[in-house]
């Protein structure tokens, strides 16, 4: 069926509304860009919630944590309680320690990632390495192969090696991430977006960090941000909602829009302003379709 | 047919080097590994230069300029000349400033990689920037975000993006290559090996390096390593051979040996000194399958 536009039809924007008990909002894109917030987005968050709807705000940033994320909803001044945040970093943490569930001394993460991952393993009581640790944050040094080709580097108790965006990314780090593959430690990653939208541009994204680790290990991670469904049964497991009475709204067709169809939710909304153009869901045989489409999420506002 | 196992077969081993004049060789993996040469392989080189073989060192590695391979030649104490050496980085430069004959002043090459590829592009006379600019080894800052995103750290003259082996790679050389491609650069790679043979094992090569910015644009490389036809082409233009009497020697059957045979060489050898391991060409229906093979190159001692 194809997608009904919204912006400027207030009939059809308060049918639409109505139809859902459950919001589940996408971020970079819909939000906001980077640090630029859209025009409306604070009022139609706030509208609703006047409507009593429950607002989720999933994220495949896996730089943040959520309380990372409170901050900058609070920064931008746009309603939202901790509770309500759902990145793939918390997702990922909630796999490895609710579905792997890792036996101690054999159950640390290698991290390729920023403080967001560490975090929610903190959270989660699993133990990592990697990360943002300083020591990692150099140039390869020739002696480096050599220690890492006989595992001096190494720890042994590396079961996991998780990555996400990772702004520090280097040959060293993908390189003893390398190693721990071939030791046969799990590949999982935060989630695999190949672009970051930033500034009204697009740069690389948690995919784009990871693809080093993919081509050089030729293994492909379980990717614990959206598409897949094992965040959104997270999310549900979590919030506990009819999925039937539950929209989608995104700016990523291959991601959040796929998300939400693949969930079988009651709706998609995709909004204009992030990675995705209309006219590829406007398409002749287009395999993703949300729903509805709007310019912008303020749009909603009528 | 199947591969000839020549290692302790004297009479074998004569009439395979008997066919060929000239013996096309890989380096990593066959004549050494990193810093550890391979017992017999000065003595091997000179042997065929005793029977008036013409020697050519087909190598992937970017890193490194047809000067610094005569050092490393030089330091390992096997014979070679600089003249004899064609490397990657060689075949880009050669590419760019031959065959795509680019004018100025728009025929500036953004480099993610080491100073081989500054050095092979110099000798060419192709103007390039990044690669080894210490001003591109830091971390990225939220304000590169806006400056890339408007242009402003982009250098209008830039028409090819070309990506090797960099041991340097971070976020910000990376944001900067998928800028450049957003803006019509050529993609280009020295070679998309996927990994790097060292000290005994397996670490992110130049294909791995690159993956981040095919993964960021959705955009694959034109490879002008092994085993791109484009590298043989060159070689016999320089060398200027009988293809029936020439034999490659190498260690990877999906780079060396499949560009032997696709290069219809005479015949094709593979050592077992480096990735590829004799059950994947022995294997019922083996895609990629050499004339012969052996331990170690130091076996055609006999």
């Amino acid at each position: 069926m194809a997608p009904k536009y919204l912006t400027g039809d207030k009939a059809g924007i308060d049918a639409f509304v109505d139809q859902f008990d459950v919001f589940l909002f996408d971020c970079d894109g819909v939000l906001w860009s980077g640090e630029h917030k859209f025009p409306g987005t604070a009022e139609t968050i706030d509208m609703l919630r006047s409507k009593g709807k429950q607002l989720v705000f999933v994220t495949n940033n896996s730089t943040k944590s959520r309380a990372d994320y409170k901050k900058k909803f609070d920064g931008m001044g746009i309603s939202a309680s901790e509770d309500e945040v759902f990145g793939s970093s918390y997702s990922a943490a909630i796999y490895i320690s609710r579905i792997l569930k890792l036996q101690a001394p054999k159950n640390k993460v290698y991290i390729l990632g920023e403080t967001g991952m560490e975090q929610e393993l903190d959270s989660e009581g699993v133990p990592h390495i990697g990360g943002t640790d300083p020591a990692l944050r150099r140039d390869v040094q020739p002696e480096d192969f050599e220690r890492i080709a006989k595992g001096e580097d190494l720890d042994e108790n590396v079961a996991v090696v998780l990555t996400g965006l990772d702004y520090h990314m280097n040959y060293l780090k993908t390189a003893l991430g390398q190693a721990y593959l071939r030791r046969g430690a799990k590949f999982l990653a935060t989630n695999i977006d190949s672009t970051l939208p930033s500034a009204g541009s697009l740069f690389p994204g948690a995919g784009s960090m990871s693809a080093p680790l993919v081509k050089a290990s030729g293994q492909e991670p379980l990717a614990l941000g959206k598409p897949s469904q094992a965040m959104m049964d997270a999310i549900e497991g979590k919030f506990k909602f009819d999925r039937k009475k539950a929209c989608m709204v995104g700016d990523r067709l291959n991601t959040d829009i796929q998300f939400g169809i693949e969930g079988g939710l009651g709706g998609t909304l995709c909004v204009l302003t992030g990675v995705s153009k209309k006219e590829e869901f406007l398409a002749e045989g287009a395999s993703v379709v949300p729903t509805a489409y709007v310019d912008k999420l303020g749009d909603l506002l009528g």
